[in-house]
């Protein structure tokens, strides 16, 4: 069963999918609205939409007859500190690699 | 043809391949070393990896025999910039929002 965590990351593997996040992050938007842009089909946007739905994204209301889609940034948080907490992993890493470095000359000194 | 970003993003849509990043981000290793903590066969592993090296993520080295692989974080940061440009943009529209609704009562007050 893929995580909430693996659905973000795919559902983020896609150029038309982060233009759509993009565009609902200015606010709620109609499903022909959001289609407008993309040179591909209503159809397609449809698909792109429900897998935005399905890794939690994007929520859908109705206002009478019209689908209102807007965008749902929690799960975005939980990939950027997933990637943040590679990121000082790293940092911290380099900076043991450094003082290490930095204490050899050290050794040979006077 | 897929951009570095939908590959960063379709690499890190795995705990296999994210578990694997982590590891690397401590330091080269080979990779029967990174196949030992899973519960899969090594010949997954090494399927997991040769994507992670399609998306840049990870670099192989060959010393002898060994082939050691270590992480190239740049992708990450790839990655991490999209997610942070969102956030920026969607909190700048709740301020924005929030500034809408301390001037509203204002107009109905003395």
């Amino acid at each position: 069963m893929p995580s909430v965590l693996d659905r973000t990351m795919l559902a983020l593997a896609d150029p038309t999918r982060r233009a759509i996040l993009q565009r609902l992050a200015a606010g709620e938007a109609r499903v022909t609205e959001l289609a407008r842009p993309f040179p591909i089909s209503l159809n397609s946007v449809s698909k792109h939409i429900r897998m935005l739905e399905r890794a939690q994204l994007v929520r859908r209301r109705r206002a009478g007859r019209e689908h209102l889609l807007s965008l749902d940034p929690a799960p975005l948080d939980a990939a950027a500190a997933w990637l943040e907490a590679q990121r000082s992993f790293w940092n911290a890493r380099l900076d043991a690699l450094e003082r290490e470095l930095r204490r050899e000359p050290e050794e040979d000194g006077p």
